[in-house]
């Protein structure tokens, strides 16, 4: 029988729905952080198989999630093409910024496969360990993942790769189709390791205006998903493009994505009107009414569950759990969702 | 004769379109940065009327817009509130959170009518200068002053106002009316001291779910524009609900704008399907775009000014002016505006 996650994603009104939440694998849980102490820095436990399949099951045992993302980073690709990336305590990544075709031409995807090995023997540990739970694998979108090459971090304005969008947009539109190619190898590397569908998350692409959301976000989204389709046809993509506001409709129609994962500025019965009534949509519990739990949290559930019901859909996170958020406020979400 | 400005808020299509710009008092003006330079400190600044007029002259006589904009600080409010301010250098501004009902109960609306007297010179100083250009006043809107009272400055996720929201709905509801009442009278000043039409900047009202953005932006905000009608049936309100993505619509349609201002992510076509065809929208070129100069400042103008060709509009940025940006480039957006 089809899992539960697999058959909302591919259009099926299951109910009640599907659950996972996005960083369910995180800093939250105990356990984690026994773990992460062991391995001693992020990229050492995202890149040693047991740890990283092991880190990746726990919410999956705790809470019987319907879903288990793959532990893992969206900077794995650029670390993977030879991109320096360290992640400094207190700070987030750290990466050498690329600001000119000569730092576009010093990234290799030969060096990929061999890079994201690791990653793939995560991938089929986590399977083999799977019941009802489907493994969902993921990556950056060429925009997100550019964002932080180029910067060479987290940023709050992103002012460098909007301004090379603007003022050199050949040198972006270059590193665009070199993350292209190496996302649609990377997932697709990941789904002939076991995953049974997949996530592009693009958490940056709100600060575009709609002309350069257009060739920056959809374009490329639309190649990867259609590559992908041709290569795993029976293999859902869901696409997160957050903060895109009135742009949602049109990504939602034109790249091609099965799912759409909703932020949780998004509401749900507006997005369900902007896409088909068979597309899934996914989402969009605000993180910090699911760290206050009690009342204030149903309330939001509640609110999202009752635009949803009827129409294929997953119950998820509008943006990644906190790390002070309590575990047993997951666990009475989880319950209240499938009492729903 | 009717300001042009005037005119396209009240509905008109006036075209070419009205042009001022967000920030356009500011750093990126040599004219401002030697002024500022005499005052000290940004507070010193916009509360002495000579030089807080002079600096909102500075790019009308520039540049010829059609909208000036008060120069001021959406924290002017917390600020006669009586709740300390400072700016830090390098780091924005400073206040003593309010986490309780003490620290709202300690607010008091029977500072604000002194504390903002200068300011009310300032518009009054401004208007009698002004030609052709129309005076614009301004005040933060509840949920974002709110924002930084909480938080007691910037942040990037305002955990602690969402945590509020959550889980003490009622003590920022207590805060909510008292900033709505301070925003009323704050602004019906402005209107009486010369100010033609008024604006309110909520930047922050995309960080909360749609349950709470109808509660804590929409609710609050059609209570302003209602007692102001009241009390100025005349004077256009413009509201810029910044990110507020599929519920712009909602926004349009329930607070009573005149005017709604599109942030740089929102694609102008799409919202104007979203609102009447008599509503003014403004915006909402990326200030990028504008600091980038040239032919890519030009591609991005003419794509708004395509969509916006036809129905009342206000040709704007999407978020403030960079520091950074050369003011030729301003000058050069003007005149392709123009000539549009």
């Amino acid at each position: 029988m089809t899992k539960k996650l697999l058959r909302a994603l591919a259009g099926e009104a299951v109910w009640p729905p599907p659950v996972w939440l996005m960083r369910q694998a995180g800093r939250y849980l105990p356990e984690y952080r026994a773990l992460r102490d062991r391995a001693g820095d992020f990229l050492s436990l995202a890149t040693t198989p047991a740890l990283a399949a092991e880190v990746t099951l726990q919410p999956v045992r705790r809470f019987a999630m319907d879903g288990a993302i793959l532990f893992s980073d969206i900077l794995i690709v650029p670390w993977a093409l030879g991109q320096g990336l360290r992640y400094a305590v207190g700070e987030g990544p750290v990466l050498p910024p690329i600001r000119d075709a000569a730092g576009v031409a010093a990234l290799d995807i030969g060096r990929l496969d061999a890079a994201v090995a690791p990653i793939m023997e995560t991938v089929r540990l986590v399977r083999a360990e799977l019941g009802e739970a489907a493994l969902i694998g993921f990556a950056g979108s060429p925009f997100t993942v550019a964002c932080y090459m180029v910067e060479g971090g987290g940023s709050r304005e992103f002012a460098e790769i909007r301004g090379m969008a603007h003022g050199q947009p050949a040198l972006l539109e270059r590193l665009t189709d070199l993350l292209v190619d190496a996302t649609v190898r990377y997932l697709s590397a990941q789904v002939a390791a076991g995953a049974e569908a997949v996530m592009l998350f693009d958490s940056w692409s709100g600060v575009l205006s709609p002309r350069l959301f257009r060739r920056f976000v959809i374009e490329p989204t639309r190649i990867i998903v259609a590559r992908l389709k041709a290569l795993h046809p029976d293999v859902p993509v869901i696409g997160f493009p957050r903060l895109a506001g009135v742009m949602l409709g049109e990504y939602a129609a034109q790249t091609g994505v099965q799912a759409v994962a909703m932020d949780t500025g998004a509401d749900p019965a507006r997005v369900a009107a902007m896409v088909p009534a068979t597309m899934a949509l996914q989402g969009n519990l605000d993180p910090i009414a699911l760290l206050a739990g009690g009342a204030a949290m149903r309330a939001e559930a509640e609110s999202i569950l009752a635009a949803m019901r009827g129409r294929p859909f997953v119950f998820n996170l509008g943006h990644g759990i906190l790390p002070q958020t309590p575990p047993e406020h997951v666990g009475a979400l989880v319950d209240h969702v499938r009492s729903s």
